[in-house]
């Protein structure tokens, strides 16, 4: 059980609930950024990144900076495009739409292959469109948060390396570090950005990304000087790999106990096989998809094979209203997220299940959140026909 | 007394050591970052800062923004500056000269008065300087932490509003707010970047900032869109708003245990009269002043009046390496800091003294540091002659 106090169970699709070692963890006194105790932390920290992305390769370069998820994809812009550069967007709803606005800032030229909600680009509209121009880079929403849409990577990216060898294969993680599997070496990835606060469980304020040693060329061959400072990876990357290497450095200050927390978030989940982490949320998410089913609600993404094991965005009945069904769930201990993707918003929820809501079971969070959704739904007048 | 596990006092120019009830917060339990739990916290967060900046102007606006203090000058070059546009720098170290090579990553040409190491630029010269061309922007460091020299605003502003009224005058308060008075609406600042881990106490993870009416003008008059899609402070500020009306909106998810932790510093911070907590800082900065100079020990920032009262640079004796000092302090459990000003790296040790170490005579950090000090000194071989 967990000993901290009592509090509704915290089922949106990020930030999720946390370990208590982990929380305990951000209390950590203080300590020097440069100091051997919090050096020895943040170079445990980064190696640990390593295996939770499945990478060997000495050229992976990992990076921890604070922020949130979305500076991911400033680093992406300011570091490995350049004004006029060709991306493609393959876009499964609002984060997939907005990383392409964000490369906009920094001069690319955007085209978004954008289907029908709750559905994905499908192969042969992505080897046209590559074989259309030179893409810089595609990027992808590995789970948007917005629709639960799960992009499948490893076919992708042997589309990606067939048709068109240069363009850099760029996966926003976010929602599926640490919920679904990434092999980034075996997949032949060249970036995947995330952040703290969903899946790896750990609270929000850091951006976690890691590069391709091909990523790294093109940042190293830019005609022009990255276009941020704070974002900048060739600022970052000395520090990273001196933290890494246990020698202290400095560009600007990280954050001590946010790190301490990431640490105990990734120690917890390599001290088991990564496999059996994926295969308990794909468990779990099927028991929630099954239970969402029984109760007549359609999931927003449209296949099984395109929906997220982490999360899980319901339809809900013409009948019932997202902000009468809401409030019934938070009086039942549970709370879930609203809809945000502007063409559906008012029409679905959406419910997190990652971390140490699917991995204790003593917290007891899913079946008590699939009770409030049965019991919430009948509140509010609905019957399945 | 602390109910912290036993270790060092951090007497480095931040992090500083925190109070308990700061780290307690850290540890908060999950919130949903839309949530009205969290979004009163965040709003009286921004709230309070007005009061510790000493701004009433409705125009006025905080930030706090998840990522470091350097993320400041992003915020301040993305957002305020536009390719050409000439800046005039006001370098009194490292931190200086590095906000100038921030803005010209966003286009601007930085005119720079750089002192000799120790001293600060004077009001002629800057008054010279104003009057050669037409700058967007003034920028100077209220505290270097690479030398603790002070620079002081009021006159500076003064100047500035006289001779370029159209000129912003940035402030850099990283190692200053909540160490030295800052009246933002009286001396006609337009903005002051700064971190939460040196004197406001509270874990390193937050850029926080404060803008005035005309900088949010001159955001707002751009030509080109902000140079940045995270520190976009377009993108921000209707955020900042709505959390601090107390509605929930979205654009990058925020650290709620952050958060809650500036929240519980700002509301010790302003739990007294700020001159008190300011009379303080001066009264154990001129003790520790006073010792050094007993010691004989230089300090870097030559006059009394551009020394700063949050932190000590002092140069070490010729027969004494930092090198050998340092770990003779540690032992004694207390750490400062090594140098990094490039001119003078290995001649001079820091010493931070602001927040908690400070204000709470029980800790008992600064006898226990100006002992450890005099003692390593003798260890080292030094006499005062």
């Amino acid at each position: 059980m967990s000993s901290q106090p009592s509090h509704p169970a915290l089922l949106i699709p990020g930030p999720i609930e946390f370990d208590d070692a982990v929380l305990q963890s951000m209390s950590h006194y203080s300590e020097s950024h440069v100091g051997p105790g919090f050096v020895a932390t943040f170079g445990e920290t980064l190696s640990m990144l390593r295996k939770l992305f499945k990478t060997t390769s000495p050229s992976s370069q990992p990076f921890v900076i604070s922020g949130s998820g979305t500076l991911g994809w400033d680093l992406v812009g300011a570091n490995l495009v350049e004004p006029g550069d060709d991306v493609l967007v393959l876009s499964t709803g609002y984060f997939g739409d907005n990383f392409g606005e964000c490369l906009k800032v920094y001069g690319a030229h955007v085209d978004v292959i954008r289907p029908q909600v709750g559905s994905r680009p499908q192969l042969p509209e992505v080897e046209q469109a590559l074989r259309s121009k030179k893409y810089k880079l595609v990027t992808v929403t590995h789970v948007d948060t917005s629709t639960g849409v799960l992009s499948e990577l490893k076919n992708l990216s042997e589309t990606v390396k067939r048709v068109s060898p240069d363009t850099l294969l760029i996966v926003d993680g976010v929602c599926s570090v640490a919920s679904e599997d990434i092999e980034f070496d075996a997949w032949k990835l060249d970036g995947v950005v995330t952040a703290s606060q969903k899946a790896i469980g750990c609270p929000a304020g850091l951006s976690i990304s890691m590069f391709s040693g091909k990523a790294i060329e093109v940042l190293e061959a830019r005609k022009s000087p990255p276009a941020s400072y704070f974002a900048s990876m060739k600022n970052w990357k000395p520090i990273m790999q001196n933290y890494e290497a246990k020698k202290p450095s400095y560009f600007a200050t990280p954050s001590p106990q946010l790190v301490h927390a990431l640490h105990t978030a990734l120690s917890q989940i390599l001290a088991k096989p990564l496999s059996e982490r994926f295969a308990k949320h794909k468990e779990v998410s099927d028991k929630i998809k099954q239970a969402a089913t029984e109760l007549g609600l359609k999931q927003v993404a449209g296949s099984p094979e395109d929906q997220a094991h982490g999360m899980t965005a319901m339809y809900l009945p013409e009948s019932v209203k997202a902000t009468d069904l809401l409030p019934k769930l938070a009086n039942s201990g549970v709370i879930f997220a609203g809809g945000i993707h502007k063409e559906i918003a008012t029409k679905y929820i959406r419910f997190g299940h990652m971390g140490v809501s699917v991995t204790d079971p003593a917290r007891d969070h899913i079946d008590k959140a699939i009770t409030a959704l049965k019991n919430g739904l009948a509140e509010c007048g609905y019957q399945k026909l």
